[in-house]
Parts: C-alpha cells; sequence; structure tokens
C-alpha cells in the first residue's frame, strides 16, 4: 500500500516555533555562571542546564511555575503480534493505577510538586470519568500496522489538534512528556528507524521486558512492518503509518507547548520519538527540550543523538510513564536557584582564581 | 623521617561498624520491589539504592530523617606550594558565603529542606561564632607536608574524635558529606596514591582549575611528598602525613555515622578519600555509603572503584562543598517512596508480565 497525504495533514494548521538564538542573552547567563563563588565550570553540566533554561524561559534568572507532566496513553493494534512482554489491558489498568496515584510517576510527581494529567488518547477499554484524566479517545487503541496504518490522516491530525489543545489549558511554563502503552516502544522504534534511516534491528529492544526469544520475535514483526510501509517517509506519514494515538498527541503538545515557549522535559524512548516527529515537523522545537535520561532501551541512545540531546540522568531505567523526567526534574530546579540564589565573587567577597 | 605511629593513634578508641548482612531482609526489600507496578527492574539503578536504603536503615520501608550536610572545613600547608588554583584565604571566605547561605551547597541544601553544618576543623582565620558554625580548630591550617607531616598524631586523633562528637549531636538518619579546604584535593590524591597503591600521577587532577603547566607543578610536588613519606601506609599514618584537618574530621563523622546505621551520602573526590581513610580503618564503613556523584577530578572514578561505590549521577561536578550529594539527595528520597508508596500489581489489579 502506498501512503498518500491527505488533505486533513496537509491542512493541518501547526504552529510556528522560532529560533531561540539570542547571542546577548546567552552572554548574559554564562557571565552570571561564571561570576557565580565556585571555579569556572566546576558545576558541570548543571551550568550548561541553566544556560539552556535561561535562554528557553527568555530571562537570566530562570523560574520554572507550576511544571505539568502530561501522560497520554493509548493501545496498539500491532500489540496483538506478540511485540510486548505484558497484555493489552494493562494500558487500561496502569491508567488506573496513575490517577489511584499508585504508579511510579504518581509517587514521583507527588515528592516533586507536579501536576499529573492523564489523557485517554485511545485506549481499548474506555475509563469512567475520573479526576485527572482527560479523554481524547481516537479509537479503541490504533489498527494493526502489520495490516495497514495505524491511524486514518484525520485520526492523525485529531491527535495533534487534541494535543495542542490539551496543552493551551494547562498552565505553568514546563511541560513533562509522559506515556503508557502496551506495544509503544514498537511504534517509537518504526519511528526512529524510518525518520533517521537507522537499522530497524538496532533501534528495537526488550520494551518492558521480552526474552531473548521474544526480542527476535519483536524484530521479525518490525521488520516486515517497515516494509509494508516503505512510502511513508514523511514525519506525519511515517506517524500515520506507525502510531500510536498517544505518540501523536504529544507530538501536539510538544508543538503547543514549544510555540509557547514552555521547558519541554523529554522522558524516555517513546517521549523521545514524538519530540522526533515534532522535531522533523519544527526543527526548533529541541531548543526547548531537555532530556531526562538516558533510558536502557537500547533503540534510546541513537534517537537522543538524532536529537542532539544529551541525557542528565543515567540510570538505566525503562518504565516510561514520564517517570524518568520525573526523577531529572529537581536538576531543572537546581540549575535555576544556582543562577537565581547562588552569590557572585563581588557580592560575597570570595577571591578569585590566582594569576 | 620514619612515621612512627605514636600511643595518641594506637589507643584511639573507634566504634564498632557491624556487618549490614541480613538475607532475610534483603530477599524481603526484592520482593518488595518486584512487585511494584512496572516491570521487572524497570527502575533500573532506583531499585538497586531503594534496596540498600532498606538495609542501611533495616526496614523493607525505609524513611529518610533530617538529613545533614556536614560541611568540613580546614586550610593547607601545602597550598604555599602552589598546588592549587586559588590563594588559601578563599577557604575563610568561602566559609562565610556558606553561612551566609550564597554558596552552591547552601543554595542546593536549602532547596531540598537539608540541614547545613559547618565545622572550622582549623581554617588559618578564625571565626566570629556564628549560627550554624562550630568550631573544632586544631590549628591554623596543617603543616606543609612537603617538609613533615601534615598533622601530628594528636592532631588526627582529636580530629577523628570531633567528627564522631559533632556527629553525635545532629539528628536524623543521614549524613551528607562536604569539605571546604584549599589545598585539599592535593591531600586527597596522596591518600589515594598511598592507600591503593595508584599512580599518583593519575590520582592528581587539576581540583579547582589549575591550567597544564600547573597540574605538572602539581604532580611534581606531591610525587616528592609522596616519596618523603614513603613509610606512612597505614590509613592513619597516611592520614597524618598528607592531612588535612577537614578529612580527619570527616573521617571520624563517617565512622559514627557507619555505627549509628546512618546513610551516608558521599560528595566528590575529598569526601571519597575521607571514606577511603574510614574504609581501611573499619571496612564495613562502606555498606552505609551511596555514591553521589562521579567527580570531573580524574581520581575519583579509581577512588570510587576501590570503595566499590557506583556513583548515581555523572554530570562533570567538581566542586565538593557536598554540593553533588545535594544534588543526588532527591534521588534517594525517590527510592525510598517507590518502596513506601507504590502500588503492587496486586493493590493496583495490574497483570503480570505474559508467559
Amino acid at each position: 500500500m502506498t501512503f498518500s497525504p491527505d488533505s486533513s495533514l496537509q491542512d493541518l494548521d501547526l504552529p510556528p516555533v522560532a529560533d531561540l538564538h539570542d547571542a546577548a542573552l546567552a552572554d548574559r547567563l554564562q557571565a552570571a555562571i561564571d561570576n557565580k563563588t565556585k571555579p569556572l565550570g566546576a558545576l558541570g553540566r548543571l551550568e550548561a542546564l541553566a544556560l539552556r533554561l535561561g535562554l528557553i524561559l527568555g530571562s537570566a534568572t530562570p523560574t520554572l511555575i507550576q511544571p505539568q507532566v502530561l501522560v497520554c496513553a493509548a493501545d496498539h493494534g500491532l500489540a496483538q503480534q506478540g511485540v510486548s512482554a505484558y497484555p493489552a489491558n494493562v494500558t487500561w489498568q496502569m491508567v488506573h493505577n496513575f490517577l489511584a496515584g499508585g504508579a511510579a510517576v504518581s509517587v514521583l510527581a507527588r515528592q516533586h510538586g507536579l501536576a499529573l494529567t492523564v489523557v485517554d488518547c485511545g485506549v481499548r477499554q474506555p475509563f469512567e470519568a475520573a479526576p485527572g484524566l482527560l479523554s481524547r479517545r481516537l479509537g479503541a487503541g490504533t489498527a494493526d500496522a502489520s495490516q495497514g496504518p495505524a491511524m486514518t490522516p484525520q485520526q492523525c491530525a485529531q491527535a495533534i489538534a487534541n494535543g495542542r489543545e490539551v496543552m493551551r489549558g494547562l498552565p505553568g511554563n514546563a511541560l513533562l512528556l509522559g506515556e503508557m502503552g502496551i506495544g509503544n516502544s514498537s511504534a517509537a522504534a518504526l519511528l526512529l528507524a524510518r525518520l533517521t534511516g537507522a537499522d530497524i534491528d538496532a533501534c528495537t529492544g526488550p520494551g518492558t521486558g521480552l526474552d531473548a526469544a521474544g526480542l527476535v520475535r519483536k524484530r521479525a514483526v518490525l521488520r516486515q512492518v517497515l516494509a509494508r510501509h516503505a512510502d511513508a517517509h514523511e514525519p506525519l506519514a511515517a506517524l500515520c503509518a506507525f502510531g500510536g494515538f498517544e505518540i501523536a498527541t504529544l507530538v501536539g503538545a510538544v508543538l503547543q507547548a514549544a510555540e509557547e515557549r514552555r521547558v519541554i522535559v523529554v522522558d524516555g524512548f517513546i517521549a523521545s520519538a514524538a519530540v522526533l516527529v515534532a522535531q522533523g515537523l519544527r526543527p526548533q522545537v529541541v531548543q526547548r527540550c531537555v532530556a531526562a535520561h538516558g533510558s536502557a532501551e537500547p533503540g534510546h541512545a541513537p534517537l537522543l543523538q538524532a536529537l542532539g540531546l544529551q541525557p542528565l540522568l543515567d540510570l538505566g531505567l525503562r518504565l516510561g510513564e514520564g517517570s524518568g523526567a520525573a526523577l531529572a526534574w529537581p536538576l531543572l530546579e537546581s540549575a535555576c536557584r544556582i543562577l537565581g540564589e547562588m552569590a557572585s565573587f563581588e557580592s560575597a567577597g570570595v577571591s578569585r582564581q590566582s594569576e
């Protein structure tokens, strides 16, 4: 089947994302960092983070306000091909766990005072209304990408519009990306392979925990799916071909957050795949991004490299949900406080480096 | 000169530090971690951290209480040999900066609700009394180790006793190690070389920021100092030979904290050198330790390896003060909350991995 982008995607109203380049502000930030009472560069990558946050928020003393974890959840038709270690109903169960406060991301969000919003983008089984849950369903899971496109252009356009609309409704100036969807490491691997040209086997890992035989099976399925959609080259075409609803909704949220100049904290492999699609549509998106962590999922390192992002944490995480973004969050707060609260050599009366 | 440990060190009353081995508790902790609603091992090294904290605190649901940052400060006679990029009076100036709340560790301690205590262990110029400052001075800086032992056995014994006494007076169940002392990366390098047999050049780095010529000079000085104290092999003998007062005080604090079964959060190169000495005296000390970060100082990686510790953060920090320990602190809190607050598969009604 040849994929033809139809009018619903061609007419898609994507937001402008400006270049953040501001040499004067960068100089002011770097001078402020260098004047703090510490040897030059002694706070390592925290200094680069402070500089980046200042540039994103357009301030020499950036302040993070009302950070929002957005967990987009959906099911994947491809899961029926046995690409995951867990049954598909776990997506639905885990959404309940997020809302009840028992999941890792719930615990970590509570620890750090992060607001948590869960979006049902198309979980197989629908939910009763619940506080903290938004319903933006595009179907009962995507179609099976091994048989045809995972979603229609209309669904894809609607998912992106949903992500933008949800983002517009959330306060604050920072977005932490999260997701849940049994089978979504397959969609992420397919997007990575197609959009960067990387070998699909290198993009494919055990996800939630496939054993060696399961990984062999997953790779065989993904090779076949990739070949089936050989013509889906453009970011949106690839997104339609491989899914999923939660990734497409995150693409919209990322684009909107970038337009609004929010800080975007990227989580693991699947959240990064959404950023990769968004970058394909609006390259400047990545200037707003901070990579929270490097996942144990083998495709994550090449994906972050494609985005030009270096992760803050390297703890062998492979959970998703936004858990890694939440774990890294205090480092962003620290970087801002370094800029805002640390004394300068002058103010503290501390001598500079000897000649 | 041959170093002879005298009676003040031979009679030193060191606390017992028990082996924390508890297979039953380890099994309970691991089972609890594996039953949390996440794929097996998906929280990566946070899971190992949770296990370690549980074993240290002797609980399947460990809770961190009233964490204490202890910053020990002192000057080094060896600094007059030009081994640092900064003038020695910066030690005194930075203590004032800690107390005024403007230093990196002050800012980070405030961010995370960590109590901060600064101990004057022997800064060249004394201080007026101030809230948050303890005076446990052993002299106006150590003697120049290139000319003779940095401290007398009496000073060394007193410093260790001081560290124990200060620790006994602090509440809570967690200690974050910090230090300040122009010249103390030289003392740490000498301790590392002597106690592990590592090559002194490989242990010696730019510290606060020596240039290439300065590093060549520092290495030449340290080779000479190491050779001068060729007989100082035992941990306490090496500590007397190389100093400093702040490192010896930290050794006492570490030993006491270990006896009391507190969690010890190790900061950078110098704090780790104090742990290395303490480990030489009481090997089980390391069971209580969590390495906060891997420093950019080149000696830190082999030092952590000698301790058998893997750092949580790798951000190219090289500031000391306890700043890296404070930055890593939220990860310890997260590990405890994972154990205490995350739902199990049973409690959340989430399906386990498929067969």
